[in-house]
């Protein structure tokens, strides 16, 4: 396969060994795995995850509900209910077990009155993060919608829903436990007052580094499928257990600024940054080339500014003579799901071309 | 029209008077007009260009050199030439006027054995941006290239490029108008002793501020058919010049921390951020809907978080009473290429469609 342009690399064989270690890790703690699938958004790296003894997934979308109906028939919608798609919500409830968020008596009452067909609630609980859900003290509201789910013969309250991203600041493993512990505590409460509910938790930190799921039933990682810089950041992963790397053509180089500029811009990596002490912002990090996928991170040579098209590398003086216009250079993404979104397809090692929503 | 998800909002007459607009200020001048068609990668949109006399374009990759083709026979390549898309650059060479962009031996050698039609070169010049391209003053390097590009003869030396990149650091007009000056006086110096040579500027602050182009040829901002709040706070246009909005569903409320969460997130807006003494950080800021399209910013009301599909609205307590789930609010973006490229399509306020690469 020749690559001319921007090319998302997926190596299978570390993707397959991510899923198959947290689908593991849920059989031995006893919890439902949900992986979700915002993060591929494809039906065929989906398949692999069957192969493992997953049944249900996790989306963020209506439209990725949809589309990943084709082949599964157990979805939650991890989202709060966007209750202008209500048309597509009753289709895919009419189809297969679907799953919906809510948080406020204002949806609950809309989806009692619009559902044509029953799905199953789950409340979403703020954990800790602040950015949705309702706080796992506010026992009268959480009681009041309670009610109003029950009183909806379509509507089956299943349980509550976490999502502990404020792990995603942590840059220790330590730090990461603390907010998991935390979030165990919320959930003791509530487990204690309704012990039938089904409690669902999610964040790849969490997962990848808790050892403790005391009330915890089923749990919803989705970025470890590639893991990223973010996640190596926060201590979730190894550089090598990252299965994704962006190739990029190198179209310049400016040895006397130790840089050279590659075709591969913030539309192929996405903009989002990790900040770190040795490199400041940076975009991304360059690997060796090992056969037809890649080795280990070259210290100090990473992407440290992205416009539109452009990507700009650092690279120490020794390195910059390795390479020369027309060669590619492979980089780890910051954030795999963002990078994974703005390209269009996968391209495995063995030149398989996997396609996504 | 009803919406019921993200929907990047055109608001065509406001899109037309900023193509006017530059048009007439290039002609004022005397300047070419090639406008950088990156920004919205539409054929549509390129066609409201020919009715303001619009007969040359520039783009940023061989693909959209290559969809463009369809319509336009005259095509510059505003980024260093990719040698690894040789085939597709020779299929366009065949069929249209097409121009590259080199700055080394190498890739002018590259080109020069492996061209099979003729096609335009021009140098890129570094005018103090530091991304790309030959310093001015490096005479020798400047030569050698032009020699070796009259030496072949499918290669046309056309003239020099330059791209004010960091215009976009600057937060005032003057400012603008400094880097301007300096372009000018880079460009003087190239003109003197090539005379001959085309001498094309491109930024968008910089053409839409500066007064003064003595010397160039043709300019090619692009970002300006839109315009967006990072040229807003470059003093580059109003905010009621900007012609894009993106529709975001509400679907969370929280009074309780003056915050709503929209459906509209990092893979709708991108991530791209602006830093202002008022919000900190902030991904767009909301305007007040008037008939099918907007008013003014709203004070205080302005996206300070983006998740993959999350975005936070921050909102005064007297803002967040007149909202409710399931309302729209517009957001006009940060960064407009890059919101548009991760949208699929643009709305008219009268309900076209229209589609883009």
């Amino acid at each position: 396969m020749t690559l001319t342009q921007p090319t998302l690399l997926l190596d299978e064989e570390r993707c397959r060994k991510n899923i198959k270690k947290m689908a593991d890790k849920a059989r031995k703690h006893g919890l439902v795995f949900r992986p979700h699938f915002k993060t591929h958004q494809s039906l065929e790296i989906g398949r692999w995850f069957k192969e493992y003894g997953v049944e249900k997934i996790t989306v963020s979308s209506v439209a990725m509900a949809d589309y990943f109906s084709e082949e599964w028939d157990d979805i939650t919608i991890a989202f709060p209910t966007n209750i202008l798609e209500m048309e597509a919500i009753n289709r895919l409830a009419q189809a297969i077990t679907l799953n919906l968020l809510v948080e406020s008596i204002e949806v609950v009452r809309y989806l009692g009155k619009h559902l044509k067909a029953k799905v199953g609630v789950f409340i979403k609980i703020d954990v800790g993060y602040q950015r949705t859900g309702i706080a796992p003290d506010a026992k009268d509201k959480i009681d009041s919608i309670i009610s109003l789910i029950t009183s909806f013969p379509k509507l089956d309250f299943k349980g509550f829903l976490g999502h502990a991203g404020h792990t995603y600041h942590c840059r220790d493993v330590d730090a990461v436990k603390e907010i998991h512990r935390q979030s165990l505590q919320h959930i003791h409460l509530l487990k204690a007052k309704y012990p039938q509910a089904v409690i669902s938790l999610g964040d790849t930190p969490s997962c990848s580094l808790a050892d403790e799921y005391e009330g915890v039933d089923e749990i919803r990682p989705g970025n470890f499928v590639f893991y990223d810089l973010v996640q190596h950041q926060i201590g979730s992963n190894t550089l090598e257990e990252i299965s994704l790397a962006l190739a990029c053509p190198i179209v310049a180089l400016h040895p006397e600024r130790n840089e050279v500029i590659v075709y591969g811009g913030g539309v192929h990596f996405s903009k989002d940054r990790l900040e770190d002490e040795v490199h400041g912002t940076l975009f991304g990090r360059v690997v060796e080339q090992h056969g037809k996928g890649w080795g280990k991170a070259i210290p100090n040579v990473y992407v440290s500014k992205l416009s539109q098209e452009h990507g700009t590398i650092v690279l120490p003086e020794i390195e910059i003579q390795k390479y020369q216009i027309g060669d590619l250079l492979l980089v780890l993404p910051v954030h795999a799901c963002m990078t994974a979104h703005a390209m269009h397809a996968y391209h495995t090692l063995d030149g398989q071309i996997i396609s996504r929503l």
